[in-house]
């Protein structure tokens, strides 16, 4: 891949014009708020390829699933996240002559930064037209992380040749459609475009078909010139796109401007009534209150979101911008005020994955969120499973199973299934676990346990009951066993007795089980009101609970400690990746699937998925062991898959296995490793590089509520500085070569663990 | 189901009018000639629920995947048989009112016919017009089986009442479509349609989009009328549909009348230029010879047929219709004289399925075949893979394999893998070793070695070295396994060691390592040239295909003759199908995908498949106790399942199974077990209920050369009778409640074994 940005410890920069990487841009310097998102398209006219991408977090269409062939159980739709109003829109001509970055004869100067200190995308071009005229661009925008339901944009256009007459016409589209459609339907219904060129207003309202969805998106626009201001605005209007135009007579040097004010508003937060009024007043506050101070509010809410979840890196500036501009998207695409949202793969940043849910936020985004946010943040993602238990119930049933027992999708917006390949669908039913792990993550975390006795066990309690009906005896073995599943490796698929899963599965029994005993010793009204609205036979559930967990087959390989992936792993062709043509790889570009399936070679961790949850329940030499024999087989071919390598490979005392490992997590996106960044970036993976870094290099574990850190300083960095909040207290650990040092920046006294040893720390007199 | 068809021994009777049944009646009295098909529409127009299909044996269109998930080797397209020119098209018109049976105020009579003996299809209605014109019609069709390129047709009007103005249009429609389309592309361009009304003639060519099959439809339509008939005849042009209009004042009691003859031509047999011409030609000589001659021919080629290929059932008319059904559909789907053409599953009675081939040809339609037709016949089925073995080579290729390795699709047209299910398509890959099967069941019943020399031994040679690439050797058990394969049992995907195909693969490596020797020893120069094109290195191959079939691992329950159908099958819940709720049945109608995989329930037979192509490598224990194992366990969900069963229970002694299962096959879509009719025919299928008469029923085995018999009459039968071509002779075998006798029909002296005894069958003198 071309390296085509420079780097920088707190910018995104491309300085010059790449006309071919512009999806690729379009998706690294994505802007949002965690309200909605917006790809970078250029605010005026282009006509070169481009994925024109302004999304509104929790509005999605249920797209009609497209399949080969039916399998029963498959979801009838996929719901997807949509492309909405265009809003960042201003259409610009220079003497009648639209321009269009495309179609300029020349651009003599592009520069585009992503400043991801203060939030903010700008550029800068300068280019001759066709008809010869010359002229800059100047542009700055942002999606306010102050006043979630306002964007901003300031837009210059300055002359740079004599005697031209520039018009800017700041507008609202409301023709938009998805690249991502599977029957080419339409996903919206435009309900009102209204504008007036007098004041230099617009709305667009729109409602999503079958979801009903109503946004408004208005617009406050302010022209601008020093040169000779034209008579009066005009309105122009096709289809659903409106914009308010003004010509501005220039000379050489003189320039014209608009600064454009966007509120934008739907039915997840207000009456369907109420949406364009409130989307107006919204476009109007921030147009009184003006750019300069919308963007210092907006700045300052970077300042404190920066101030508790940064990560310095001193010495490598390259590492440095890929952990920042990794920390800043996962804080654009979340933030945790709603329990409607949650965090899809590719955030705002593109169409693919539909913006949907996946086992990715518990297992990699929560425990970031833990760490670098108030606690109310991360119990949103909690709070988001709860609400869809009883289409978990439902998902369930459809697929067989009875008595309140839930399976969470894989795929979700609403609750509702969207995936449709049966060995996901159906069989990837590990992600069923992780959403029990994540509430015993949440409780070891925070300590807070009265979310179990809240929205916590029901949770517990119908995946539970899902892994007991998802057992079967068999007389064979004399074990329970779990057939027909997809592990967390994608690369084999309905494998019988993958570890992973089986493990997970006997955790989950003998953790709910555990839980429930809690209850019903300390909260006994709180059980006997959960037995009665859940039919708990308390006795019989239990008791079948830890059999089943406790006479759960685990796949072992004779001998050692080695935990087998699954049955009949042995019977592989037991090749390593290093004996990879580097032409074949990565495989699955180059390999048919079933070629796939039956090799070795694993996508992501899956028994060291396991081993990284589950760490403590295996002594160090069963973690080398298992390490050893699969990092060696594993292609990473995941995004997700290296983070949990390093953490392990850093916990056994392997600095460059660890940092290598790093490397393919830390820029993914940035440079670009997979050629896929076009698409939307890897937000969720994004947390993983995280984890590398504070769980990996830092040491970062809670153990019976005391934080403790193993500081390992990758060779090249001077130093390395995160925090973390823990229990209303906010730690600062400092790794340098000489150690790590732990500090209490805010809260009460602390004990802590620092490279084995256990400190108090107190606040400063 | 709603039982609406008379049972006859020769015909199919509908009596009544059913108008819910329209589709499912279309797929049931369906006519061919193995050349074209056309299902049971209605000659005038019909506004109500009907699937019009006019299907053309070998044009076929490569219509674009649809896919919900993309894997890499899936094909680009699904080559499937296409709707064409419709030719039966006769429009009524009385009194200026069209006649469509959905619109008619009442019909007092309908009754339709396919009468099998002479390959007829035949019509009555009475019925009364909104307008209050009474009519009756009937109509007569066949599609000629001694003139492969023409079709007839009679159609008759007569008043019922008085003053009636009838117009007759019959006329050719080249604006066609497919239900099943994956992205509703246009399948046909239209060259040419032309028609002249003085002379009753039209005319459509059109060609194939992709693909490039130009088709001719050639019309010569003679009117008449015992009333007053109109002046001239008119033409009718709208868009690619054209007809020859006359009209005639009728009394009640007189009639207006036409003879349609069709001529069809396509550049299978024809340079693209002389495609019209030739079917016009086709038709014209028709119309010279006439109906009545037409339709005289057509019934002696169909006693020719009947004379050594019937079934006479007695004392049992619904088994009777049943078996002649299954015997009549087959013959009409494949003539044998175009190495280019196939048996679909479905013939050319619907479109599923696109009109391809499957492992079903080489599993069950080539013995129907090899015992009821001249062995050139049979033949052409081999000479058709033949004929692919480069697309098989460039399909493994696809899938990673080398040298020559081939890879049989497992749905196809042109020898390109048309199916895109990866647990199919990549790994149901037991199909390829069907194909040598077939080359060695043919040499077997026809003694014909020579075809080992020609076209045999390169197929064997490709499969054999898929094979020896797709085994891998594992350690863990010391054994050459077979990882990541569907098995015949499709209610089990990506399975390890499926018994049936290792053993399959294993005596696919020993068969064409066998022919491999004696073609080296009896026929050095064929060897030697064989060796330059498919660069054999002897001495290597043939002992690593030897080793490999040696060492292949095969599964088996320890204690037991029982193969196990794959590895890990006993850690399945043991439940047999008797403990099925039956309201849960067909399971594939009611339980998800992934319940059906786990648990032990069998879709067809797949250890038993293997037993029953490879009966004498076992002895009658291993038989018995494969057989009690796996028949409580198999649903039978695959039209392809009872056949082999009733075999296995015939020769185990077992006559209340047999019989049992016999049934499920017999009268599959005559009485619609499952209610799939409308869609088209099971036509493969039944050639697996041939097989579980004679081979079942009958005990028609072929050993060292000698044909063998063991009758077993089912219980209510008087007798059976059926006969078999074997190496030139034709004998005649009747099974009665005294025995099982065979009598030599045609050709010399030949020994066979009935009963056990070997006798010496003479020809008459």
């Amino acid at each position: 891949m071309k390296p085509y940005l420079d780097v920088h410890p707190w910018s995104v920069v491309e300085s010059g014009w790449n006309p071919e990487d512009v999806r690729r841009s379009e998706s690294i310097f994505s802007i949002g708020n965690g309200r909605f998102g917006q790809r970078a398209n250029f605010e005026e006219q282009y006509s070169g390829d481009s994925l024109r991408g302004s999304y509104v977090a929790g509005v999605y269409y249920p797209d009609k699933t497209r399949v080969g062939w039916w399998k029963n159980g498959y979801p009838e739709y996929f719901a997807k996240v949509l492309n909405a109003t265009n809003w960042i829109a201003i259409d610009v001509e220079v003497n009648g002559e639209a321009v269009d970055l495309a179609r300029a004869t020349s651009i003599e100067h592009f520069r585009r930064e992503l400043d991801m200190k203060a939030g903010l995308l700008m550029r800068e071009v300068e280019l001759t037209l066709p008809s010869g005229a010359r002229i800059r661009i100047e542009s700055e925008r942002f999606c306010s992380m102050a006043r979630p339901e306002v964007a901003a944009i300031r837009y210059r256009v300055t002359a740079l040749t004599e005697g031209l007459e520039v018009t800017l016409s700041p507008g609202l589209d409301g023709d938009v459609f998805n690249e991502d459609s599977n029957w080419d339907d339409a996903f919206w219904e435009v309900d009102a475009v209204e504008a007036s060129a007098a004041d230099g207003t617009a709305l667009v309202v729109n409602t999503t078909l079958k979801t009903a969805y109503t946004v408004g998106t208005a617009m406050v626009a302010h022209h601008g010139t020093d040169g000779e201001a034209g008579e009066h605005s005009e309105l122009r209007h096709f289809g659903n796109r409106v914009a308010v135009s003004r010509t501005a007579r220039l000379a050489t040097g003189q320039c014209a401007w608009v600064e454009k004010f966007i509120g934008l508003e739907s039915t997840l937060h207000h009456e369907r009534s109420g949406v364009a009024l409130a989307a107006e007043a919204a476009a109007e506050a921030a147009a009184d209150a003006g750019f300069d101070a919308l963007k210092s509010e907006h700045a300052a809410a970077w300042a404190a979101i920066w101030s508790t979840g940064d990560i310095e890196i001193g010495g490598d500036d390259a590492a440095q911008q890929g952990i920042r501009f990794n920390i800043f998207h996962l804080n654009q695409t979340y933030r945790g005020d709603d329990e409607r949202l949650n965090i899809g793969p590719k955030g705002f940043t593109g169409e693919k994955y539909g913006g949907a849910s996946y086992w990715d936020t518990e297992a990699y985004c929560l425990p970031f969120f833990l760490a670098t946010h108030p606690v109310e943040v991360p119990k949103q993602l909690l709070a988001y499973r709860y609400a869809h238990l009883d289409r978990a119930v439902e998902n369930a049933e459809k697929l067989g199973f009875k008595g309140g027992a839930a399976l969470y999708p894989m795929v979700t917006m609403n609750g509702e299934e969207c995936h449709n390949e049966w060995e996901i669908t159906f069989e990837e039913i590990h992600r069923n676990g992780a959403m029990s792990f994540a509430i015993a993550n949440y409780v070891r975390y925070t300590g807070d346990r009265s979310y179990l006795a809240d929205k916590g066990f029901p949770v517990l309690l119908g995946v539970a009951r899902f892994w007991a009906q998802r057992v079967n005896w068999s007389e064979a073995r004399n074990a329970w066993v779990m057939l027909g599943v997809t592990g967390p490796n994608e690369y084999e698929n309905n494998v019988n007795n993958n570890w992973y899963t089986n493990y997970l599965a006997a955790w989950c029994l003998r953790y709910t089980a555990d839980v429930a005993e809690e209850l019903q010793a300390e909260q006994p009204e709180v059980w006997a009101s959960f037995t009665r609205q859940y039919g708990i036979d308390a006795e019989h559930e239990l008791k079948d609970w830890r059999a089943k967990a406790e006479g759960m087959h685990l796949p072992k390989l004779e001998g050692t400690r080695v935990w087998l992936q699954q049955d009949g792993f042995m019977d592989k062709e037991q090749r390593l990746v290093d004996e990879l043509d580097p032409a074949e790889r990565p495989i699955n570009q180059h390999w048919s699937w079933d070629r796939i399936l039956r090799s070795v070679y694993i996508k992501q961790a899956d028994v060291l998925q396991g081993l990284y949850f589950f760490e403590d329940d295996f002594d160090a030499a069963t973690h080398a062991e298992n390490f050893d024999f699969y990092e060696p087989r594993t292609v990473h071919e995941s995004s997700l898959s290296p983070c949990v390598h390093v953490v392990l490979a850093s916990k056994l005392g392997r600095p460059e296995k660890a940092y290598e490992l790093y490397l393919r997590t830390a820029r993914l996106d940035l440079d670009d490793y997979n050629a896929e960044a076009y698409q939307g970036l890897h937000i969720t993976s994004m947390a993983g590089t995280w984890l590398s870094v504070v769980e990996g290099f830092g040491g970062f574990r809670v153990r019976e509520g005391v934080p403790q850190f193993t500081g390992q300083l990758p060779a090249g960095w001077s130093h390395f500085r995160f925090t973390v909040r823990f229990r209303d207290r906010l730690l600062g650990v400092t790794v340098t070569g000489k150690g790590t040092d732990v500090t209490l920046l805010e809260g009460a006294t602390l004990n802590v663990k620092v490279d084995g040893e256990v400190k108090s720390l107190h606040p400063a007199a």
